[in-house]
């Protein structure tokens, strides 16, 4: 062990973030250009009207706004105080089995009461429809950690909840379902009786086992319906991400305290694209105040690789299409991902900043397959304790990866990467996993450009 | 909420305590005497000897021992360093919810790496036993917890870890099991062919389900066998209370950041009386030292009630009768607790430092049945954001009890709790709970009697 011992940097809540960063403020200086989201019928430029019968203005504002630093307001800091300063360790005992001169720091956010970082924007979300008279959220989970989120977060505003959750999720992993219930929220399989949109599925198809597609139609549907319901949802637009941004904020004065203000290596994990970005987004900011800008790596699963093998283009954010279009890394909105234990990370698409900061060169992307993700991480929990959860299983593997390079290149690199979840209602996967039952999706090409050749071309 | 709204009271490693707090030292001065521990076959006082075969002589003599503090070797505080000090926690939202002039605190140790308090004491007892030069600690775990515990740590020095799991819970809860698997551990359901105790069992009784009692005669057995082998337990014993000693010491420091340096109640949850001891021991020593002291209450289900219906005599800790006898509050060693769901607090018989203390009318004890317990964690979890454990559960309910008690007076009582662990692992519990299918045991009292009439008379 190292002469300095200290193993967590932790943050007085004095030192809560006041304010979330807002990097449309910053595009321009970054050399980063957005194409503009478009009405899903009309295909021209949408505006705050196609957004507002689903989500309330101030959250629309947020969405297309460019004011620099929005502040907190003081009620959803009430509830971060809840786990929020979180702690940011130094990994010490894993640098040593890896002998690797590199300093390993991980962000941890799997102390959340959901544990994963998803409530510091389901916070933000539930105060923002409670302030605008919203009686009831509506959203889409899959193996339940998003829904888990908004309903802690609606009970903290006395709103309802009401959590579309594909059938076979709800069906083979209770344990969420149940969470999310001690919560006080309603959780429907999806597809449903309750919306048209699940009515015309079952009709067709009674035994089906559901898919986020459905499940985020039949949510969207029921919030359309209802003046006082509202939709929510838990990445890939930008008021999401940036209301992430109280990690990366956090991560800045935690690296001070230890030393290591200007880290060579960031290291996340992406699906839609919000622990990412909420985690390297703030270190964005201060390259363009000068500071030198660390390598940023985004790692995702190679079964489902949007920024390694997608194609920036306009697409939907939906199978069902009733999403506005964004210019996006895509697999293709028919896209169905292989089955891997990383849920989270299964989607098709990705945030548009994020695609445009890929685009532009600002950060760099790779991706794993599932197998020596979760040997990392095995290596890992015997290092550290910490289990993680699958999708932040892998940024354990991309920092493993840097700190092995850096042990060949003999340097004493600075990694820092975000441990956004803890992996409690994943240990099916680890059970796979250690019976040499899980397999590594080779991910025929040909599959992603049938998906992509269904996406309606826009210039 | 209150105009002070700091929620967490945190302390750097810095304030990491140094020592543990041994109660040996201060019985004398509480006015509590402790009865000789005897050994099973000729009822005369046990020596160290007694405890050598399965303890190395450090722990032997930390159990045997009256130094009042005891250091903490530096490995120790090293591994401790991956997730104490704890946070403490104020519980507005809580206190708001139940209209109570109180105030309410908590200290979380759910936040290690197996989710309680349990590697408070898993760590140092695999530090010594690998400093002895044992290759391998054997343990018995019922639904996991502790069998975690002691994988995780025995992972920290390199030693082999053999959990041997109720057989019932191996096959119905396989997510712990695949918890300590992953730690490194090897697990067997008991009873198994690797003891002669097991084989014996499984002649009988091919189909049996196994019991806690027969899985600590394997894990004893194995060590008595093999001079590097050793055993390892999670309560119960003096030196296992002392290690837990550092969470009341952190306690201390915690309310005096919070101004509220002197508490009026303080409430755990007692199974073999290892998070309640770590939690109240550093008050009874202030006590000794002028201090006033809090009224203590521990609190145990009506199902298992060892403090509140148990007699204070003579018995054996493990139902085989291989362990020494301790004069204890016991329900009977043929005692076999109704199915409730916190398994961590089914246990025969209770720590005799904590009868003691009992019997010497410096805490008190009560209990209460399963149901209000979880309809008093479902209130929390609304208010608070953290699952907890069921058995954690007991002092959340003993807390809300004497919350509303301090409101009828109108009294600002200041009431600190533990909350021991976290419940993700007990989801079903909670999902059964909801469903209506919990079922509050009225223990009849002839069972009580039946069991401690098999226990032989001691004077």
């Amino acid at each position: 062990m190292p002469d300095d011992k200290q193993t967590k940097f932790l943050l007085d809540e004095a030192e809560l973030p006041t304010h979330w960063y807002n990097l449309n403020a910053d595009l321009e200086s970054l050399g980063v250009e957005m194409a503009p989201v478009l009405n899903p019928e009309t295909h021209e430029p949408a505006g705050p009207a196609d957004f507002e019968a689903i989500f309330p203005e101030a959250l629309v504002a947020q969405e297309m706004g460019t004011e620099r630093h929005i502040e907190i307001p003081e009620p959803v800091r009430d509830v971060y105080r809840l786990w929020r300063p979180t702690p940011l360790y130094r990994a010490h005992r894993w640098e040593e089995k890896l002998e690797t001169p590199a300093k390993i720091f991980y962000k941890y956010e799997g102390g959340s009461p959901t544990g994963s970082h998803k409530p510091n924007t389901s916070v933000p979300q539930a105060y923002y429809n409670a302030e605008a008279g919203t009686t009831r959220l509506t959203t889409e989970t899959g193996a339940g950690q998003w829904g888990s989120a908004l309903s802690f977060a609606t009970q903290m505003y006395d709103l309802e909840c009401e959590v579309y959750m594909v059938r076979i999720s709800y069906e083979q992993k209770p344990y969420r379902r149940v969470m999310m219930e001690t919560w006080g929220a309603t959780v429907t399989p999806s597809p449903s009786e309750k919306t048209q949109a699940g009515r015309d599925v079952l009709a067709k198809d009674p035994d089906t086992s559901g898919s986020l597609g459905i499940a985020i139609s039949e949510a969207v549907e029921r919030a359309v319906q209802d003046p006082t319901t509202k939709y929510s949802l838990g990445s890939v637009l930008n008021h999401v991400l940036l209301h992430q941004t109280v990690i990366g904020q956090e991560v800045q004065k935690q690296l001070k305290q230890a030393g290591a203000e200007q880290p060579d290596v960031l290291v996340g994990c992406t699906g839609g694209g919000s622990n990412f970005a909420g985690f390297v987004y703030p270190f964005l900011e201060r390259h363009v105040d000068g500071a030198p800008k660390p390598r940023i790596v985004a790692v995702e699963p190679t079964a489902t690789p949007t920024l390694t093998k997608g194609e920036f283009q306009y697409d939907f954010g939906d199978t069902a299409k009733m999403t506005p279009m964004m210019k996006m890394h895509t697999l293709g909105h028919d896209f169905v991902p292989p089955p891997i234990h990383s849920g989270g990370l299964r989607y098709h698409g990705m945030s548009p900043q994020i695609s445009a900061l890929l685009d532009a060169g600002v950060i760099e992307a790779t991706s794993t397959p599932q197998i020596p993700m979760f040997e990392s991480c095995e290596e890992f929990v015997r290092a550290e304790g910490i289990l993680p959860a699958p999708e932040a299983g892998h940024a354990v593997w991309g920092a493993r990866h840097e700190a092995l390079k850096a042990k060949e290149a003999g340097d004493e690199r600075t990694i820092v990467f975000n441990l956004c979840g803890h992996g409690h209602f994943d240990l099916s996967a680890y059970e796979d996993f250690r019976a040499g039952e899980l397999e590594d999706f080779a991910l025929p090409e040909e599959e992603i450009d049938e998906s992509l050749a269904a996406v309606p071309s826009v210039e």
